[in-house]
């Protein structure tokens, strides 16, 4: 068997030979067999047990276990915890309480040991139970692809991998491993009343479906094995696909770039679709080709603005992007001007700044017509900033959101008024972005709609007789 | 029931609203169901019956469904045949000849009907019978994503596909469904004693586990609906893959280009080695990590010249490529020049051509000192032609393979001659084209080794006696 796990540490697990290794060992047949083989092989090690202190045996075990690391004349270190008490003060189950104070011991004493790993004896036949169990909870390939041979368990530890040589060693052979080496292992019944459903799958389940196939168990574990390999693929892709088309995510929502998903295929985008969809409803459960086929029937069809999907989430256009959000998601506004929702109007000075919310500044000076730079004003293609023909005379500048009934004659226009919602409708203005959008008015005048428009009598001519230069400037803070 | 599906047959089934549907309509429920929601959804529908005459209620089944498709005016087509003695003949099981029976049959009246597609009513419940099948038996991805609400069976038609509308229906819906409108299913016990192992999945496994997880059947459904997404993504990724880095393929080998296979991540040459042994190996059941993780790190061993996988399969390297073959692989030498299996040697006449196997010909000529183009001559970039210094007074020339002991002293390699095999490896001719390597003789003197290197002695100098060209030319039929 040495010569068989021997690549799978040094590759599948990545362990370095000269790096200690804290090896998790219960004292059953599977943490002997790997303890022993880490041993030959080896690896500095520092045995660690954990003591569950839920049976009668367990303080003789954790005395067998630390004999046998004298003997070995490798550090041991053990912890005792009250795993009932830590069960119900977190509302966990009696495993998972185990568990959890199990791997918070083990990556505790890794990280003092400045070891390179933990290991654990996870076997074949725990793989294969594993997958099942999450087979007949409902999974998707994450889920049956089960264990890997190195992971990393971040709620323990960041940095530290968790790495399980004997992935593909079945409990049996680690049993006759010890019975060839002499290694006298406990044979610990609290596993089974730790994990009422894992014992049940063992000798219940996995029996009755070996009734149906002898070799189950060896079908199951090579599923999930060639699924692994296609969940690496698979995440390499996807990861790199969401990164590539996601411009930001938040609290309940996800804006997409639409010009590059709309570019992805079908089966990207409704994969795209639905890690949105999981991360905006973390408990989705019923999501299926209907409110998917939506989504993507949507990108094509842009006329659609709107489309509810499933569980109160929703897809729309804005802009060049496209939400999926949740109905009740906070959407940012950062990234347009707003006027601050306390105001009414705001004077502008001349010269003088104001600030916005969201990193905005408003500033406004008169320029003398003398130094007018033609040339760049006929050429701007900044549409945050503005020259206006606004004299002395005039009434004096503001700025406000709209209000109802609001007019504005774009430059261009002659001789007539549209209505301000008509214009923001034109120029597709997103429809959340419109009750606060700041507009500089000369007295009751739309003057100027930043980032679209000026309006036609405050242009320059070569009858101009004053000019006033507005910028407003994003620089969010 | 008819509004969720119209998108369905639409976009997942791929259906066109205006050409005809060959219905299979058992009788039962689930044909029932789908041909009333595809009648009022308005496709024209042809009905097709198979009677599988097992049971003796079988006439008076395919007689309701004449009624009923007369009742809706659609044209009806029916078949019996002999299915147990299919069975016999073909060594099928009664179900996989009833299967092939009824397929040829509704396929054969699509064509003759000019169908868009053959429709069938398989439900959720068929779905998670099928996956959980494919699951016990051992499968990957492609099996556990299940049945596909349109796909192809290029063994009944290459071209009109198989839908499956109500992939998400559960089979009491369309009871119920059938209650509702009033439409009076058969029920078939066939389905049950024609395939034992489907009926003790429905009637026994899937019951235990929904012992275990009530809402079994749908979660089973979401993994098999999800994992079919993943699997279009993968597809798609190492179709695309495989077709850039694949240069060959054929009985019992792939061959890679190595600086392609190279550039991919782990993952994907995990992936691509996976697939081409199992088509290289189509039975292969073992593959597993070791297997997989000596192929990649061969990879990133360029002195590694071979290493042998798993069941006779190994992977080498041979000039920019990787072959993973079988050990009895008949490999390609076409793309080589070699001399003919049946000859010791061949005498080369001035001028001559000599045909080689496999599109090789050898064509020798006399030149006239006086005419030589020296700039050409020294500015050659074509090691498959040669320019030799040979004299009417010189032995003759022939082309023979090589033989044990011979010397070769390469031009620029002054005063001493070394063994042809050191040169062969030098150069890196690829082994397995040593042995009929074409050699250019003067007498018993290697002269030229064609795609290599000229001779010392015989390259042109000043004092030039007289001039033999040579050229080997790759021309398949």
């Amino acid at each position: 068997m040495l010569e068989i796990i021997k690549p799978i540490l040094a590759q599948a697990c990545e362990l370095k030979p000269d790096l200690p290794i804290l090896v998790g060992v219960s004292g059953g047949p599977d943490s002997l067999c790997l303890l022993d083989l880490l041993h030959r092989v080896g690896y500095p090690l520092v045995v660690g047990h954990f003591n569950h202190k839920l049976r009668p045996e367990a303080d003789d075990e954790a005395r067998m276990v630390a004999e046998l690391a004298a003997s070995l004349r490798l550090p041991f270190v053990s912890e005792a915890d009250d795993i009932r008490g830590c069960a119900e003060a977190e509302s966990l189950t009696i495993e998972a309480a185990a568990r959890l104070l199990r791997y918070r011991f083990l990556f505790a004493q890794a990280r003092q040991y400045q070891a390179q790993a933990v290991a654990v004896g996870h076997t074949a036949d725990d793989q294969v139970e594993t997958v099942l169990m999450h087979l007949i909870r409902g999974a998707g390939l994450v889920g049956l692809k089960g264990m890997g041979y190195r992971g990393f368990l971040p709620e323990f530890d960041e940095a530290i991998p968790l790495v399980r040589p004997l992935l593909d060693v079945w409990r049996q052979e680690t049993l006759d491993y010890c019975t060839t080496h002499g290694l006298k292992p406990n044979f610990d019944s609290s596993n089974d009343s730790l994990d009422f459903l894992r014992n049940r799958l063992r000798h219940q389940l996995i029996p009755s479906l070996e009734a149906y196939n002898p070799r189950f168990r060896q079908a199951l574990w090579r599923t999930a094995y060639s699924l692994a390999g296609d969940y690496a693929i698979l995440s390499e892709v996807l990861d790199s696909d969401w990164a590539e088309c996601v411009r930001r995510e938040g609290g309940g929502f996800v804006a997409f770039r639409a010009a590059v998903l709309s570019e992805f295929s079908p089966a990207v985008q409704r994969n795209l679709f639905r890690r949105a969809l999981h991360q905006v409803r973390p408990g989705l459960a019923d999501l299926n080709f209907k409110a998917l086929e939506r989504a993507t029937s949507f990108l094509s069809d842009t006329q659609v603005l709107q489309v509810d999907l499933i569980e109160g989430t929703r897809l729309f256009r804005e802009a060049d992007q496209i939400y999926l959000a949740a109905w009740e998601a906070d959407l940012p506004l950062g990234g347009w001007p707003q006027f601050p929702a306390e105001s009414d109007s705001m004077a502008i000075a001349l010269p003088g700044e104001l600030e916005l919310p969201n990193g905005w500044r408003l500033s406004a000076r008169r320029l003398e017509i003398a130094d007018l730079e033609w040339e760049q004003i006929l050429q701007n293609a900044d549409p945050f900033q503005a020259w206006l023909d606004v004299d002395d005379s005039d009434e004096s500048l503001s700025v406000r959101p709209r209000r109802w009934g609001d007019r504005f004659q774009p430059l261009g226009m002659k001789g007539h008024a549209i209505k301000l919602s008509d214009f923001f409708v034109n120029v597709k203005l997103p429809r959340r972005a419109r009750a606060k959008w700041p507009l500089v008015c000369v007295g009751e005048t739309i003057a100027w709609v930043p980032g679209y428009r000026l309006a036609h009598p405050y242009r320059l001519t070569k009858t101009v007789r004053g000019v006033v230069y507005l910028s407003l400037k994003h620089a969010p803070t």
